[in-house]
């Protein structure tokens, strides 16, 4: 594996899996691996997960992090092609990727989208052109339309907590009063599709997700239906992809209830986080023995690094 | 010790000052202490010296150190219970420590005060939900009411510079342009308060600090008469505890001059730094031999290493 | 050496490049020289290069490296002496460098011209106190008139480039949307005036450095007769020196592009990035194999660490 920034940059789905629990066990025992090898993650947008988890994975794997807060620490970057530049872009993403690519073994991006035009967003122009300029692998550190690290970390937390062989996971949209990226639903739809799961999406009409990361995945349009039965019920708020960037529903039906919980299979409770507490999901859910959120977020540190420890590998 | 955020976690007040100071001498005599053990230090508020200081003693013990303005670098946080989340807060506290926690096996949190609601700020809301939350030892790195490491260093700086066993310790109130916190000024005094010196804090009318801080510390509202015979002046302003967060007083007699010092025991100068130069102190007062306010700002480190080797040999 | 802030801080120019071109073939060959020694970088302006740079050089010489961006992360600092401190900067210079330079062995400090007052800008007032009161070696990460770091780095990428014993060297002033400081064009006159290269400044009438830049460069004010048999051109914008920080000429005829650069000697094109494309060097140029401006922006690595290394032997 050279770049990491979909499922498709993996190869066995399971090994990956297996690795990052192998790495929960024995966290140091690759501190010589990324010894003089020096990473860069590069932060268009917020982050404290990703930032956290992707820094420690290195330093776990002995390698020496830069972060940077691009916009804040350094310039604006300008993404487009042949373009005269003067207006507020002080530099070129072919120069910055470059120059970064000199001082990096491996670069993290992340750099959400804008929600306004949806051609933009979904053609990965940012990631795609730090994939063309810096000559080095590139780790999504969650993208435009995607969001690799959280869904691995996804599924390594339900190889961890499920009870039978092929567990029944059920993707559940979740009001919010802001306009979310698809990133965390597209991505996790993805690798859940190919996974060895038995995999719902239930969301209000409106709120499908582009068919190629919905996949064949079941589909229900009734907030409790897929509930039924659920090992696991992942919530997740996203704006509508079909009228792009828009919130099209905010019915509490849709927050994740003790009562909607209560209809599960004694289901584990699993969110990315940030999750905002009584508009997508009840105190009492999250609070309860089944919410498996903290957990899940520790294992962004072993997602991490099971990727970093493929890639170093293959330098 | 566990967590550090008062001197009532410190159990032996004597043996962390000497391990201060034996620190000073040996910084790096425990560099496999912390080896594998990862301290998040995470600020809401701006920071210099503890920043620094905290971030090298760290490193001296082995540690990796990951750094985080909360707010820029991440997302601001939702400190209260029970409340539906719909307002500018897109993570509570419950999910952001229980996570960092996962990361860290030692936080420390920089949280100052608002200075607009007494019961709110005295409540500790921001450094005690981290404690509840956090499931790992919690430093303080200056909180609503308290600034620990500077009164750990403000005594190691005394027992380095004092010429008696019991010195005469002054803390003096200093006119200020901003409504400052009372945190140092209170810490210092409960610091004092349990040291083996003779404390006496002058301030004028207004500026009494909370009983639980002051406790039996001699008291004196004149600006000149505790400086006769003093050994230490420690300046300071805070704003009004009383007629909470207000600036009651901008009366320059106030200030510490060479007039001033004059009357002392040849007393050193202390502050707790950043300083008004010739608001709080004279230009001739702090440059003069006798201002020890960068040593002081030095000893930070070791403060800092001393309450971290402690918490880590208690892991 | 012990601070780095010229081209006259440096007594053997040629040992110099020549330490960098030896560290660029064995980057980790002195881990063991800054092995607990700490490097504070101090920013108080955007950096890209020199903040990930500086930081690898320090990390490859084993060093600690503590990141601070001013004004974001701390306090506002008040530069001059003497002042009553009642405006809104909440420290002086004095003692945050003086603080600063008690946690660090090295510091380096980058800070911008306000391109306002010249007679200010060019006293070097942020640079000269902090060599003042920091009492430990300061390194110019770019000061308010040179860029020293980013003129070793040229000189050793024209040593790395070069064909012949005395290369043509030509620095071409080039249009630019914003007024830039005349930092970099100082610099790298002063370095080439030095160094064994036939110099020679192109630019508009009005753009003439400061005389003990420019030194005895051979000037001329036609945009293309310099590119005539040149082995090097170097593109940069600067504003006016005489009229202060004004843009007086904003004529494309100046942009660099393949027209001129068919006037050299297959010369190679240089600049310090970052640069405005089509403003001041045409894509065709830039995106050319001509163009060496990735490898140079690498070379800051092996700039800084040259410099890094001879300090901290001389410590």
């Amino acid at each position: 594996m050279y770049n990491f920034t979909s499922v498709n940059d993996v190869q066995d789905l399971s090994a990956m899996v297996n690795l990052g629990l192998q790495l929960k066990k024995s966290p140091n025992a690759f501190r010589e691996l990324g010894k003089y090898k020096t990473i860069g993650l590069l932060f268009f947008n917020s982050s404290l997960r990703t930032r956290l988890s992707t820094q420690k994975a290195a330093q776990q794997l002995g390698m020496d992090v830069m972060v940077m807060n691009v916009g804040a620490d350094s310039w604006q970057l300008e993404m487009t092609e042949g373009v005269i530049m003067n207006g507020d872009k002080a530099e070129h993403v072919a120069e910055a990727a470059a120059v970064i690519g000199q001082y990096c073994d491996i670069v993290g991006v992340r750099s959400f989208p804008g929600l306004v035009d949806r051609n933009y967003d979904y053609s990965e122009q940012v990631l795609n052109q730090f994939i063309k300029y810096t000559g080095k692998p590139i780790v999504s550190l969650e993208s435009a339309t995607r969001h690799p690290l959280q869904s691995l970390t996804d599924l390594i937390t339900i190889e961890e907590h499920k009870k039978t062989a092929r567990p029944k996971v059920v993707l559940t949209w979740a009001p919010h009063v802001k306009a979310l990226p698809q990133c965390v639903p597209n991505s996790f739809a993805e690798w859940m599709n190919r996974a060895d799961v038995d995999f719902t999406i239930a969301h209000p009409e409106g709120y499908e997700l582009a068919p190629e990361f919905s996949g064949n995945a079941r589909i229900t349009h009734d907030p409790k239906a897929a509930f039924i039965g659920a090992d696991f019920i992942y919530a997740k708020n996203w704006s509508s992809y079909k009228d792009y960037g828009k919130i099209l529903n905010s019915d509490p039906a849709w927050m994740v209830t003790k009562e909607k919980m209560d209809l599960t299979n004694n289901a584990k409770f699993m969110h990315c986080l940030p999750v905002r507490r009584n508009v997508v999901v009840e105190d009492a859910v999250i609070d309860s023995e089944n919410s498996i959120v903290i957990q899940q977020a520790g294992n962004r540190v072993w997602a991490a690094q099971a990727v970093l420890k493929t890639i170093l590998e293959s330098l």
